[in-house]
């Protein structure tokens, strides 16, 4: 079949990749669409330091079990279900488990991609493939009100105006009155302006230190001083960014100023696909690029450059 | 009067430094006893900046006020009570505040200390000088229940056997079972021991993710880094911890495993006395060295050996 490989820091298009093992308690899905990810971008500069095939936001139709013939959306982590962090409830942590295009198991970016049964959601009918492809990185938004009670008063600050800035901004400002995205992008910046929620460029950004909770998606080791700069104290900062390597950064704040910091990452997929079937998140504006299956490689460098929002891959 | 005086990184007893001015809504206060604290070593080593008199742990007796002639501990945020963030009921944090020792206030290691009157705290007849000195760094290990809910079936770990460590090990042993103290020195943990509460010395330390609140008080930037790697996914890690400088560290695992990183610094005054009256917590043991004022300078060189725990100074 094919696929789009990474393999020791190198993207391949492959047109003879072996179809998918399908493991205890999977399905075999043929990828219908599938988007590119921040996270793909760090994959492929080393971080996890994966191999195999790309990809993790995808719609497909399930070929076997109860969901056959469906068009179906997936959680990415496949755990094992019986060990102590999956019966605490946690399985989205399970130690063994592995993750869809991101940890020994291959991805989305692909004609087929293997996924647990039980990890399956199916699309409802009236929501087109092309907005159900949002499904992963919306439900990753939603963790954030899974967290953390977001008050009307709130103030809120996303800090990035890239997909997932955008996307937590939209879910967030339906929760609060008071979210402010910062980004460095005017045209990223008016696709929320368009959407009623107010922007600022970084440059503009006043050095003041009042925001109850700051959202940190800027992808970048930046994010959390900058988020540390403006929280206030007492206050709250949602890490989202994940980034390869080591960072460096003076800690004393976060206690001088007793500053509570949130490791975010999936979240709910039954709400992302009830928002987004309610029209609750408006996700086509994001759309910048398309590609074909076999353009992959193009489709990832081009979702690299600073003034693209989410790129599609289409699986035809 | 006399006082242990920091001066451009340089500590040095003076016989002839001026009286406190007392400004308005202050109290001047004749200390009795003061304690060496792990902060005080850090300023010394250029945290904050600091330059004055050292010292924010001490009883003594007001001289004027509601309070005159009687013995005082003191609060060391002298705070505005006037902008945002005091009427927002985080006078700990206004953004005007000076502190007793350690910003912009002279400290206690001095015959005389300043102290804003809405600061002072009357000690119980019944609390020895010797005790109630330790009323500061016990409301400190107080501030962590009063920002974290403890149940009794959680795992609490505490790294570091230091003076900190202690009494927030002892603190939080009233409210979980499931206590650990992390430490290096024998002779420390031993003191802990000795109240029932286990210890593992840190090189026998499990490489296990079990932990559901992990308390950072080694005072070292090896803290967060070791709390991160035995934390469990969704867990809780308490900083207490505030070092100078710059750290450096790979901050995505608190994104994967979605940890919760709280800041914690001051605490409650009247919690601590009450305990240290009830005698829950335990500190005379913790005493391992007495100095008069003028020895002030040896004080904080025996304080900073690693087998000494509190250090106080007399001053008569």
């Amino acid at each position: 079949m094919r696929a789009i490989v990474l393999d020791k820091g190198r993207v391949t298009a492959s047109s003879d990749y072996p179809e998918p093992e399908i493991r205890k308690g999977e399905v075999l899905v043929k990828v219908l669409s599938a988007g590119v990810c921040e996270t793909d971008l760090q994959l492929v500069r080393g971080y996890m330091g994966f191999q195999g095939v790309l990809g993790h936001e995808f719609v497909g139709v399930a070929q076997t079990g109860p969901l056959a013939g469906l068009r179906v959306v997936g959680e990415i982590n496949c755990s094992c279900h019986e060990c102590d962090t999956c019966r605490a409830g946690r399985p989205s942590h399970c130690p063994h488990r592995s993750v869809l295009g991101i940890l020994n198991h291959d991805g989305a970016f692909a004609d087929f991609i293997a996924v647990p049964q039980r990890n399956l959601h199916a699309v409802p009918d009236s929501l087109p493939t092309d907005v159900a492809v949002f499904t992963e990185p919306v439900a990753a938004a939603f963790q954030i009100p899974a967290q953390l009670a977001i008050g009307r008063q709130d103030r809120v600050v996303v800090l990035g105006d890239g997909r997932l800035g955008n996307l937590c901004a939209q879910v967030l400002a339906r929760l609060s009155s008071r979210v402010l995205v910062v980004g460095k992008h005017p045209s990223k910046l008016e696709l929320l302006q368009r959407l009623g929620i107010p922007t600022v460029l970084l440059s503009d950004l006043p050095a003041e230190r009042s925001a109850d909770v700051v959202v940190d998606c800027t992808g970048s080791p930046t994010g959390l001083p900058t988020a540390l700069r403006i929280v206030r104290p007492r206050g709250t900062i949602v890490l989202k960014t994940t980034v390869a390597g080591e960072q460096t950064m003076a800690w004393a704040p976060i206690v001088i100023d007793e500053v509570t910091i949130v490791g975010s990452r999936c979240g709910p997929f039954e709400r992302a696909l009830a928002a987004l079937d309610a029209g609750e998140v408006s996700v086509l504006p994001l759309v910048s690029g398309r590609f074909e299956l076999s353009k992959g490689v193009e489709a990832l460098e081009h979702a690299s450059s600073k003034s693209v929002m989410k790129v599609l891959l289409d699986i035809v």
